[in-house]
């Protein structure tokens, strides 16, 4: 199977129209032909598709709540059974969890003001950002995914280094789409190495979508620090010891003890650290 | 001393001019007649005047990379030590990690593109983005502080509810102020009951800045849930909690009994939870 692509797909702009959903699936804008998720509940989603509409769906345009896949009855499209968080549903939560962003097609069925006359219509890209369950209209469990359009310009400005190589400023679209997929599979990897570990305490979260773990940046990204989005700058931790590292509260010696707290960072062979970022930490981060 | 205020001043406007530092202390903008930054390090920064200027400071208009306060010889105003995370400075760290606006004022004798000719402006709301220290262009070590402008327009859109009161849509500026303090004061009052413990696990992390833990609303503000921002609606939480409550990692009962972890919530006497939101929270977030 062909790579997940998360963001915009090159060459495809916001606002294209395709005539059916085998134009569309031949785009790569969403790949399968009839299912409304395109995503897996390890990867997360990268494209939906709204068509028809369930009973409990909002289009406000920048804002759109949807309902997840499931628990309806085939013929009569009624709710006929609870939804659960998993599949497709589930990989929404992921990309709540993972700030992904996905793909939205309007399709002509869909009932809302801003479907398109005829086909589908590429509408740019959205991020979910929050997620949770309800007793439907039906009275069975349904789970809503709130979506919010991003500001493709908006995350560029911040995104794009003005010192950034030519070669990644060739088109708007490019840029983006190269952020997000490096990121996302960055981030993937360093949580897999440690299998959602902590590196410090070596807590392991779980939520309603499975574990949960962040990638941190030891060399943070953006102005002024210009950390690389690189594994050798990456760690694995839980939301507490992000939060102390990213404020200071503890530093990590070149032997990968740590100093602040007791013990030592655990370090994976498959990882390698630059040790000149935890150097930069030390020295701009702690008192 | 008068109340700390966060966010506008009631009746002065983005824009408006102040002759000189006497006025603009009576209007309320900036109470410190000398000092350039307001604020304490209990409390955090409401306001800073931008005039003269470090050596190492950049104003971008919409971005402001802010020097830090102390380490300056009185008579040369040049760097002459170490500037230390404590007081002003301080404060300007705990706006940052509690989401605190501050306002910012220009002074005719800030070297800037964005300055006024004459007297004071004050030119709205920013958030502290991050701060960080490093060794100044004088060869000592000064702490630095990314201001970013608030969208007023934007956040509003974002936090006025549909079904808000008319008296809280009187005019945008009085909304958001309200807001801010409100939220604030709250943050504040419920992490005091709890001395920076997490109702959860007792954790009590550190950062550079001080303790610090996180307001945890249990029915979420904002659409679509219209959760209250009272204290019967927050929690005192360590960042992992959080992290877990919020994504349905866990529940808790009626009797403060913990579901899907072991233990029980701590709950002080003078923190009353509503449990109706309690129930809410379990319907919602839970598989």
């Amino acid at each position: 199977m062909a790579e997940r692509i998360f963001g915009h797909i090159p060459n495809v702009y916001e606002g294209d129209n395709f005539e059916n959903r085998l134009t569309l699936s031949h785009s790569k804008v969403h790949r399968p032909t009839q299912a409304g998720i395109s995503g897996s509940q390890k990867e997360g989603a990268d494209s939906i598709v709204l068509s028809g509409g369930y009973e409990d769906d909002q289009d406000l345009g920048d804002v759109i709540i949807y309902t997840g896949h499931g628990g309806r009855d085939p013929d009569s499209k009624k709710q006929v059974a609870n939804q659960i968080l998993s599949d497709k549903n589930l990989a929404l939560a992921i990309n709540c969890q993972n700030g992904l962003p996905v793909r939205v097609i309007r399709g002509a069925s869909h009932k809302s003001q801003f479907s398109p006359e005829f086909g589908y219509r590429y509408d740019g890209l959205y991020k979910v950002v929050k997620y949770w369950k309800k007793k439907g209209k039906s009275g069975f469990n349904v789970w809503l995914f709130r979506l919010e359009k991003i500001d493709t310009d908006k995350s560029l400005g911040f995104e794009v280094k003005e010192d950034a190589p030519e070669y990644a400023k060739t088109t708007r679209t490019t840029v983006i789409q190269q952020r997000i997929n490096r990121d996302y599979s960055l981030t993937i990897r360093v949580k897999e190495i440690y299998n959602f570990h902590c590196q410090v305490c070596n807590t392991k979260l779980f939520t309603n979508a499975g574990f949960y773990a962040e990638a941190a940046h030891i060399k943070p990204l953006g102005e002024p620090h210009h950390g690389p989005d690189t594994l050798d700058n990456l760690l694995c931790l839980c939301p507490n010891h992000h939060v102390m590292f990213d404020f200071g509260g503890f530093m990590i010696d070149d032997d990968f003890t740590l100093v602040g707290l007791d013990g030592k960072l655990t370090v994976k062979p498959e990882h390698q650290i630059n040790k000149d970022f935890l150097r930069y930490h030390r020295e701009h981060f702690t008192i």
